[in-house]
């Protein structure tokens, strides 16, 4: 039977997958082979799309050839997700060694568009260059008093609970995997990292809805997650402990986890966030975050899950006077020593940067200092730090240096061995993502956990291809010249040469320079009348620098060699120091602040003249949130200029207005 | 029949009343003579230290005489509160013109203690300086999600509400009521002036909760008050307007009133926050605020009740970046002009200085400047900019300060038609103001609320002789190290000079110097690199100087003559400006900052060296307490000193630690 298309509720954008995208493969003669529950999901979108574009699709060959698409699951060494796509003789072919393969492979036909059926087109060969392709909601099934429904969302409530309960609303649901399948991510969590009660119970007695998710999560290839509690033996198996050497607790995990499969029998796995930011622990056993991992990951494996575990440990309650104390070393000094120790299905999750998601930070060089770990790198498509989906800001390129780069060389395979993460941005909201070309952010998150040296330009087009498939080519130009800068742009009106964070306390949108400096969160810039930075070198700093193999420990130990954009992030300069632009810091902090307004006014202009390309919901909320990034830029701006004029007393070398 | 004294909860403190407070009157033979409800109090308070403390009371002088102690209600002059106290014949006689005049009359013999019963004593007539002596409680009804249950409690949840609902707990209310009686205070506000959703609906269906809680404190003289939406005509009535001059909402309110008064016939009357910080208020409707309290004052005139109409308006969505315009101006600039047109029993409650109950302000100009209506005085007894009931920080010494205050002549009039109003700072906390010794700002209130020129000090005498009554001299010593000199203490480690604010956003808790700098909430420091201050002079900064009658207007107006205490607040001065003082203001910020610290710590030792004369519990909490105050102290010290010299350069003539 055929998988129906999920129906959208009414009002709910397609995003990538409007009924358009589909015209070329939805006119076609198309033979599907196989069987399977994934091959029932690609029938019910070919049949959907042959409804609509008058094709037509069987599902044996009994049936008069020829064919113009033929999608095949047959025995092969491609994998659960490969597929190979070929084209002779008008027709094209593709082929897979299982279900999840050929969906893979008919959404990479859809993308291709009417090239997928013209002339000829050698055998291409596809897979996933990471296996796990994880998208963390850090939903709460209670609001949370502060955090609310979903802690970090700009997008609405969640997509899975509402006020304490499960939404129901599995439409929607699978209407989300079927776009998360499409852009190749195949696992969620679908709660918050940080476990309340509520949520907490989600292991036990409330897992009947965590098993609904996943039923409709499954038809797309995707596996259920479950951020969990470490202390759960204690909260919920009413055990005094939860020390993860102790044979009551090991077994309480043992059944508990036993009963999460018959429930979920495909279930991925837990996330764990332990002794960190407050959440319990196995420090307070005495125990290490290897004994931690390894217990969950002992009850896991009988039935082939993984445990998640993440390495966002540092200290939240640091004084700001004690300069020897460094949080960007946190991770490293934490988990290096544990290097060797951790089960095969124990995933250590690590972030990106040693901070915390800001818009320019160093790679993490605990990525590439475990080989003997499963590492998965995290990164953040909610948009926190990067202007809360208010903003334009396209993670694209950044996301794209952080892949590339290579600490040493033994680290791409301990990447690809974890895998990739990252915080979700999407919500009940109609476009699903607040800001409608945040959607972009998620698509390109998917493309690059799947082919992580891909050209995130190109990852662009394609999501531009199928977002709007009838739109002409000024509409593509237009939407890069907003979409292609954008990151840069937000890293020029904020934080300076990868100094970080400067932000709102707490909410963490819009300007305070010094709304971290005197905190207890290890977030500082330490500017002063004479200059400004963290001095992080081996030889007069924290000795970060020296946390990284060669050739990075010798290029950020230096001022002069250290790039401009972590300048600051490495180093303590005074503000007439020269960077290799030419420019002093303090005249730089000034160009391009700015300079990121002007760019934010001009985007805005092009949008504005895309008006006739774009349905008018679309433009006019987009039109909306420009006037708001335009508003928060020029307080970025003032803000960070007002401040360093007051603290420096250098005045503008262009006499631009200064408050 | 005699009204009992209410029974506190266990482990529940008697604040200032215990047991032994009235061993002096307890052990007497006293004669009660009058009628009337109060006048059962005053018996069921005779008639319980009499239990105690072996003496007699009689209500007729059938009895034989002689008496120590004669309590009469008599036809006089003394007006509804005053009360007459003599000494003759080895009898002591308080005649009273009515029931309150005699409550506080025994009260008065209660602090005067064995002292009223010894030799002769001539003829001393007693009347409350103010007519209305106000506690406005903030508390919700519903627990606000970001707020609470108290907004800006510190001491538990509310003596009132809890969770949505009036708690019941009525021995609570009344104990609380005779606490306040005992130090004169005759008026309360039980809802916070922020009025939300379920708190409105005390106006209507739910005034029979507001009548229960006005029941428990008619016996001990106090009427109670609402805070009501300014936009209950369409939140409660369904009507699609609340403007004033409306004649269906002129109706809604009489009629509304009308009912109000059937439930609770010694109704005080209407608190009214409107067009304040996001509260609605007549400028919707192009009206005054005149035209809004007059409309009340009309509905309540009929049965004898006022409106209490908060002055505190201001543009709390001002920008940081527009120097021309101030906050401390916008409560005359808005109210001067209406002087004369607010109607008799329309009470105008201005805040004691013109921003928001810092440490130091100036006295509002606007006290003093509109002799033509009833002005009421507001002090904020809950420690919100002042510690927030975690800091010993007794208040007296700054509110006689405001109280003998004199900007012409003309306003001590005013001022007394109006009365006196503060913020309430207790709570269901067991000694019902977090810090146990916070519960002598309240006894202080109430006290200078009676008697606005007494001596302070004196008052903290009284407060130390009722809460300690068998303490040897060496507790009062202590007290008095401890609390005489804590605001001035509390002043020298916060913001300096009168420059205000610098505390953490939001909760107002610890220091943040830029936390409200380029907010929009109109309250900057403007620290460069030279120098610090506002300019409010009329020559050359914000004109709010001018604000002033002489002689202030020519005292604030110049750094030379502006008091120390208050330059920053009226002056932009270098940080090499000499003080008064002979120092600089960097080297005052430096001195007063280690000093205030000094002084902390001293006070923690004194402490200390009174276990043994301090019951345990409360020992205890105040130990706790200053452990918290010490930390808090040296946060203040270090964030502002290395804020300083980051800032200024200048280095500590005294070489001590800046971080």
């Amino acid at each position: 039977m055929p998988l129906p298309v999920p129906v959208l509720p009414e009002g709910v954008d397609p995003a990538w997958l409007p009924p358009a995208a589909f015209r070329a493969v939805g006119g076609r003669r198309t033979l599907i082979r196989g069987s399977g529950p994934l091959v029932e999901t690609v029938h019910g979108e070919m049949a959907e799309a042959c409804r609509r574009f008058g094709g037509r699709v069987v599902r044996d060959a009994s049936d008069d050839g020829p064919y113009d698409l033929v999608l095949a699951v047959s025995a092969g060494d491609l994998g659960e997700e490969g597929f190979t796509v070929v084209r002779e003789g008008g027709t094209t072919t593709v082929t897979a060694s299982g279900g999840r393969g050929l969906l893979y492979g008919l959404f990479h036909v859809v993308r291709l568009g009417a090239a997928a059926f013209t002339g000829e087109r050698s055998q291409e060969t596809h897979r996933p260059a990471l296996a796990t392709r994880m998208l963390d909601h850090w939903d709460n099934v209670a609001v949370h008093p502060v955090m609310g429904q979903v802690e970090r969302g700009y997008a609405g409530g969640s997509l899975f609970w509402e006020d304490g309960r499960a939404r129901g609303d599995l439409q929607r649901v699978r209407a989300y995997g079927r776009l998360l399948a499409a852009c190749g991510i195949n696992a969620i969590s679908v709660n918050n990292v940080n476990v309340h009660a509520t949520e907490a119970r989600l292991l036990t007695d409330r897992i009947g809805e965590v098993a609904e998710i996943a039923g409709a999560l499954r038809p797309y290839g995707i596996r259920t997650h479950l951020s969990v509690s470490f202390a759960a033996p204690i909260v919920l198996g009413g055990l005094s402990t939860a020390d993860p050497l102790e044979a009551a607790v090991r077994s309480w995990w043992a059944e508990a986890t036993r009963r999460v499969y018959e429930a979920v029998p495909d279930f991925g796995g837990y996330v764990v966030k332990a002794d960190s930011e407050g959440q319990p622990g196995p420090f307070a056993y005495g125990r290490s975050h290897a004994d931690g991992a390894n217990m969950l990951a002992a009850a896991l494996e009988p039935f082939g899950g993984t445990v998640h575990w993440r390495a966002f440990v540092y200290d939240h309650r640091q004084d700001w006077r004690d300069r020897s104390t460094d949080r960007a070393r946190a991770a490293y000094d934490h988990f290096v020593p544990l290097d060797g120790e951790f089960a095969p299905n124990a995933v250590l999750q690590v972030k990106h940067g040693p901070m915390d998601f800001q818009v320019r930070e160093p790679v993490s060089p605990l990525i590439g200092a475990m080989p003997r770990t499963r590492l998965a790198v995290e990164l953040q498509v909610t948009q926190e730090y990067t202007g809360q989906q208010r903003h334009v800001c396209w993670l694209g390129p950044m996301w794209s240096e952080v892949l590339r780069f290579r600490p040493e060389e033994r680290s791409v395979g301990a990447l690809a061995r974890g895998g990739l993460v990252a915080v979700s941005n999407a919500g009940d909201d109609p476009f699903w993502t607040g800001h409608p070309l945040a959607q972009a952010n998620l698509y390109t998150y998917g493309r690059l956990a799947w082919q992580p040296d891909a050209e995130p330009r190109e990852v662009l087009d394609e999501w531009i291809g199928l977002s709007f498939p009838d739109a002409p080519a000024r509409l593509a130009d237009g939407l890069h010249a907003v979409l292609d800068g954008s990151w840069r742009t937000y890293e020029k009106y904020t934080a300076p040469l990868g100094v970080g964070f400067m932000v709102q306390p707490g909410h963490h949108y819009g300007p305070s320079v010094d709304g971290y400096e005197y905190s207890p969160w290890g977030t500082y810039h330490f500017a002063d009348r004479d200059g400004i930075g963290v001095d992080r070198s081996a030889a007069t700093g924290t000795g970060y620098a020296g946390q990284y193999a060669k050739p990075w420990a010798e290029v950020y130990e230096s001022p002069d060699t250290c790039p401009d954009e972590l300048l600051l992030f490495f180093h303590h300069v005074s503000y007439g120091h020269t960077l290799t632009s030419g420019k002093t810091v303090i005249q730089h902090i000034y160009d391009t602040h700015f300079d990121g307004v002007e760019e934010v006014e001009a985007a805005r202009e092009v949008w504005a003249g895309l008006v006739d390309l774009v349905d008018p919901a679309r433009h006019t909320r987009v039109t909306e949130l420009f006037e708001e990034q335009l508003r928060s830029a020029r307080e970025w701006r003032d803000q960070v200029n007002s401040y360093f004029f007051r603290k420096s007393g250098v005045p503008d070398a262009h006499g631009r207005r200064i408050y």
